[in-house]
């Protein structure tokens, strides 16, 4: 059975000695937020999902979510035990405003804890996960009553979250919903529709489940233009919370899919269902759009999850399996043979993995805390540029680590060889949900397109401008001092091949927007090289300040992980610019009838 | 459901007018293959694949294989139905010499048939596949009797085959097997012992299974040198092919796995079961080799034959999917929306595939072309050249093919979205079937190893100084030629890294020999791109020929393809270069605890 054990020491040094989080003690919520709660905090919630929630993984996938005829749906055996488990923890709320029962705490333990919980099972983690995403939708946008009644129901777990979006005939392209709201005259509206691939549309983990709808009012203008916002609850709720009738809402069927066996993916069937509108009419996809980005970002956690948990299990292996004797000569001349970790082949699998996840931790906390100044601060400056990153760095972090995450939870499968395709050992399973995040919340070629066509132009290039001029100051500074020079030099040379990109874009997609377009995928990896490998050097500039007192070694794997970070990952950003720079042509000539 | 086309008319575009097949007509069988028997055999090989095995894929993978409590293993629906076809068209036999019942035809044909029985339904295409690796061991090593007691039972699909290597404690490293042999005074052997992963273990598609089973002779010496390779029938046959009492060897359990779930993947329990020596005593490993290098070959053919059916499958999905407007304004105004096929994205997945799978089919049938010189020309020297390359090129088609053949069913599988992951679409399931290949018969890393450490070196390195020479001297000759220009100058870089990096390993990997281990893969897949760019600029000269001519737009489409490889797919090369030179010290740095 696969093991896990939740990275609390490196996420801590991360918080304290990397990105100083006792500097933002003026943010609403940080002052609570002191170093030994945080440790409090994490050590418990990496022992319950080390506990309790990764031995459930492999039996949430064999069983699955099982639909009765009558529409209700199974979840698997201890799921609902362990979802009452997370409720009294608290974990839904934890940077939630307290004045809707949340903990109000910074949304760098939310996005911990939720790294946590989905390395040891991500299906159970999606239910939680969405009702977080709801939330924050509610937050934004809905009126006094909505959150008064909502949100702290959400929190306290006893209602859970989803978000439908997904028609049969329109995934991307959301200008083609067909559901259809009619206006009441309480005030409510009748929604009717179907909607597909509903993550944790229907279960049995709590009392009720609120659905964010997207539909078209009668009337209302074509497109994305005329689409409005529902929450549309499953089971109708009095003012005061007390649950009353059966909504017209429910599940049709659940689908089989490749992976996340314990989620319950539903069509969900909107006959007539009461809903309420939430921000204004036609205004439903910017509201949708905060859900969205929440929830991207929570996907792009999900990809390192999986990375970090297969790298476990991963580096567990090729120490206990004895297999063929390293090429320098025996190292356990005692044993049959050498543990395969001896092997270069294996050990470059190894560190690539960890090279990615470490630093990809710390991108993600980095825009958590961008995220807190944004929502948090009071000065209005420092609230436009943290946003200004956060929308800069959420394509990216969903794109890159989503990719990356699944490319590396099959690079540990590898390690097992044969016994990595085995059910039995977990790693196969790993790969199949791993799948799933370079799809949802907007596949990856749409998060490339989110950063190329939307992001780098957004008030003249404001953003992209400020994290160029924040990494060139930065590789300037540290490149006097000698241990730091072997980092920050080939960091210089991937951010000059960034840049050249960016140039590249402004000079030849304004005319020929099909250039953007073709060079997207390989923008958002080259941007996410880069980011990440500004991260390696920011985690080794502190280790390097502490690896003199460190008798545990931890430091020194970070020195050398950063330098393995820069010799064999960052090379690659030369090949991402040739294929931006080859533009559009050899894409484009062929016509559709030739494929 | 998913969709197969047989490729035919590439093939024939390859065998003719690329590689000329009728300038081999010297060689013994392929008088026989004039191109109109050519176009015959592969026309009805593939309408049967198209007909017969590809619908029969989904219902392999939903119903799997079934172990009863005797034992005995039942297939999926349709299997035995279908096999019964694979045997009366002759498909197994096509390459195998007429004096054992094969039609003696080029193994190319072969090649080729296996390509688009695999793209049908992998899981379904390894019974027969198997039995031909079975039968290149025998008819290389097996004794007289041997060979004319088995290989015209297993031509003519009334015996299938297996390979038995791999056991609980030992799969890389053979030297570890525990399998025992007794002498018997008959000159028989008593096998005891327990294997596992055997494809095609037990089943119920033929009369009886001839295992090839690798064991050690009691006093033998430990390690490989002490590998014998037996012939261990399922039941026991009379010398004249008669079948007689079940033999002890029997299907202990099937595992659960990822993908090929048509497939049964057996614990294989000899208990003191018959088995006849096949080459000498202690020269196991050797014959195994022989069946290994077939495989080897066959599970490329495999990589290539998963990105090709996901191709077809994903190009038909972006012509018919409508969603979104392309950014050069509206193709299809009439339309809700424009099929996906206009976007840049989409289209840099199809051409990435599409340009692999034209190379790769290419590299595969030159490929096969040396291996009928090197068993069937009459020319010691041609032979001694054609060998040199099949042995070089079959860790790079086995561990390249694979691998980018997974990932083009990854991708494949992004153009179709959330509908990607569900199980009904089919999509999800050639991403599972071609995990596989990348790790049996030897993990991808184990043939990186073989190319860097064993085929580079071999002969003083006359292997690859041909084929690097022979590339050379092409693209100098085709330099002259403007249209070709374009095309070899970026192999010619390409070649050059190539280049650079084997003078770095002979340079840097004698004294530190992780220097070697630590670069193989990057080398292998370096070693790809090239030869792999080195056949779309054969493949383009071709096409170059024939263009002005072609109405149907498909020369046209191979030149553009071409220059999409060159400009999107070579540039990877001076990535892995790069990560070559840098060597081995930021992997082998840390101890293992630190992992």
């Amino acid at each position: 059975m696969p093991v896990y054990k939740a990275p609390v020491e490196d996420v801590l040094f991360l918080l304290n000695d990397v990105f100083h989080i006792e500097r933002f003690a003026n943010l609403p919520g940080f002052a609570d937020a002191s170093a030994d709660v945080v440790e409090a905090i994490l050590g418990e919630a990496g022992r319950f999902c080390e506990g309790v929630l990764a031995p459930l993984n492999r039996v949430g996938d064999r069983q699955g979510c099982r639909r009765s005829d009558d529409g209700s749906v199974t979840t698997p055996e201890g799921f609902k035990q362990a979802y009452r488990q997370v409720v009294d923890g608290g974990w839904i709320g934890i940077s939630v405003p307290q004045e809707y029962g949340g903990l109000g705490l910074p949304t760098a333990l939310t996005q911990t804890v939720n790294e946590f919980m989905a390395s040891a099972n991500m299906a159970f983690a999606m239910y939680p996960g969405l009702t977080q995403g709801a939330i924050a939708a509610l937050l934004r946008h809905g009126t006094a009553e909505q959150k008064s009644l909502y949100i702290p129901k959400m929190v306290a777990g006893d209602w859970t979250g989803t978000m439908n979006l997904t028609e049969p005939q329109c995934g991307t392209d959301l200008g083609l919903i067909r559901t259809k709201a009619v206006r009441q005259p309480d005030g409510s509206y009748k929604i009717t529709g179907a909607k597909i691939f509903i993550s944790a549309g229907e279960h049995d983990l709590a009392e009720n489940i609120v659905h964010l709808v997207l539909a078209r009012i009668e009337g209302a203008p074509e497109g994305t233009r005329g689409l409005s916002l529902f929450v549309v609850p499953k089971v109708m709720p009095d003012p005061d919370g007390t649950l009353g009738a059966r909504n017209a809402v429910s599940c049709g069927s659940i689908e089989e899919k490749m992976g996340i066996h314990g989620n319950a993916t539903c069509v969900m069937n909107y006959d007539g269902a009461t809903g309420w509108l939430v921000a204004e009419e036609n205004h439903g996809l910017q509201a949708m759009f905060v859900m969205m980005n929440e929830a991207r970002l929570g996907v792009g956690v999900q990809g390192l999850a999986l990375s970090e948990v297969a790298y476990q299990n991963a580096a567990q292996y090729a120490k206990d399996r004895l297999q063929g004797r390293a090429i320098t000569g025996a190292k356990f001349a005692d044993k049959p043979a050498d543990p395969i970790i001896v092997h270069p082949d294996v050990r470059r699998i190894l560190m690539t993995i960890r090279a990615f996840n470490e630093a990809a931790r710390a991108l993600i906390l980095w825009t958590a805390l961008n995220s807190d100044v944004a929502h948090r601060s009071d000065n209005a400056k420092d609230r436009e540029s943290a946003d200004d990153r956060l929308g800069l760095l959420t394509p990216v972090i969903k794109g890159v680590l989503t990719d990356l995450g699944f490319a590396n939870a099959v690079m540990a499968q590898q390690v097992f060889g044969g016994h990595g395709y085995i059910a039995e050992w977990g790693m196969e399973q790993f790969v199949r949900d791993a799948r799933i995040p370079m799809i949802y919340e907007g596949a990856n070629g749409i998060q490339a397109l989110d950063l190329v066509g939307r992001k780098l132009g957004k008030d003249g290039g404001r953003a992209v401008m400020a994290l160029f001029g924040e990494m060139q100051a930065y590789i300037k500074e540290q490149a006097a001092d000698a241990a730091m020079k072997p980092l920050v030099e080939p960091l210089g040379k991937a951010l000059g091949h960034l840049q050249q990109a960016t140039l590249w874009f402004a000079q030849n997609a304004m005319a020929k927007p099909d250039n953007a377009g073709a060079g997207a995928t390989d923008y958002m990896h080259l941007f996410g090289l880069v980011v990440l490998g500004y991260m390696w050097c920011r985690i080794a500039a502190a280790a390097q300040r502490r690896v003199a007192d460190d008798k545990s070694g931890r430091m020194n794997a970070k020195l050398v992980t950063a330098r393995f970070f820069m010799e064999r990952m960052l090379p690659e950003t030369a090949a991402h610019l040739a294929r931006i720079q080859s533009g559009a042509a050899s894409l484009m000539e062929l016509p559709a009838e030739a494929f």
